[in-house]
């Protein structure tokens, strides 16, 4: 259990979610439950006026997340320093309502602003990449051959802290206008999830 | 089968994939079945300069794709007629290496750049809006109630042009440096992939 005195955290302007405000979260248990849940991340940079939005993996520690990718990388090069947007999104259901314009999605998001940083220090890079693969199979860090002195070289890791960020969720079944509700479709929830199947073994030799 | 001698899109600059440009398909084929996997895409955009990367369900008809949201968003208004990053990301599998260094996911994803524009033609939003329906439950659209016209009214439809845009992809498994192939640790693929589990019916009346 994290302290409650710690939990609170009241939104900025900017990540006040406006729409629907009663699906808002901004206590540090959500935040760090959906990005824990999460494989991938989207990072929002801009480049010449052009925002983008890019897929990569990320790790949290404490109250920071880390992507990183190869040092040449535009992404990474556009985003340090910079003003970027990190956001996680698990998708857990198909809401299907009665009326096509209650149709929705249940989903668990989190956004998160600030300065990109890139992380210069050996032991933060490490723990970030240990972090990376360890999030993924707990304990292979310890298997597998760690990164060597030009494979630290060629990575760049970035860190965004925690300080400006929200949770939005919806859960639950639709919510349908009253007068339709004697209409005879089927209406409910499709669940949703991302599951692993069996892990295929590599046989390269 | 799309007639050959469309589907060469050569990309621009800046959706020329650079890094590991392998992993590149810029053929319309390619695009369009990640596009109609996923159900849901983050849109970036900007607001005073600061990016925002933000998950929402999209339907794409022949080559462009529709977003949907309450008129009054933040993300429709900043969006409408500015210039927009539409990403689509499929993750497909846990790529676990002999080595930190060649960790991987397999995946599929899509990056899409122009400026978003506002459908006003209620023809064009109405089928914008089917689709949205019919590409989660195929059918659908005709057993629901239509959106009336204060549902109308309150709805805003951007579109984006599949004009500049790209793919990227990994498939397969880890690519291990010849000289970690001999570590005894564990190496290969997890799939992962989204499923559906059993519908829940809402039992509201």
């Amino acid at each position: 259990m994290e302290p409650l005195e710690e939990s609170a955290r009241p939104p900025s302007e900017r990540t006040r979610v406006r729409r629907l405000p009663r699906r808002a979260a901004y206590d540090r248990a959500t935040i760090h439950a959906i990005l824990d849940e999460a494989l991938i991340c989207h990072l929002a940079f801009a480049v010449d006026g052009q925002p983008y939005a890019i897929p990569t993996a990320f790790a949290r520690i404490d109250d920071h997340v880390y992507v990183h990718g190869a040092a040449a990388s535009r992404m990474l090069r556009a985003a340090a320093g910079a003003p970027i947007c990190f956001t996680v999104t698990l998708v857990d259901g198909l809401v299907l309502a009665r009326s096509a314009f209650h149709h929705s999605m249940n989903y668990r998001s989190v956004v998160a602003l600030g300065p990109a940083e890139e992380v210069v220090d050996e032991a933060e890079r490490l723990a970030a990449m240990r972090a990376l693969v360890e999030r993924v199979a707990p304990g292979r860090w310890d298997q597998i051959r760690p990164p060597n002195r030009q494979e630290l070289k060629a990575t760049t890791i970035l860190r965004l802290a925690l300080s400006e960020c929200s949770a939005k969720t919806r859960t639950g079944p639709p919510i349908d206008d009253l007068e339709d509700l004697a209409l005879p479709c089927w209406a409910g929830v499709v669940p949703l999830a991302l599951s692993r199947g069996a892990p295929v073994r590599d046989l390269t030799r």
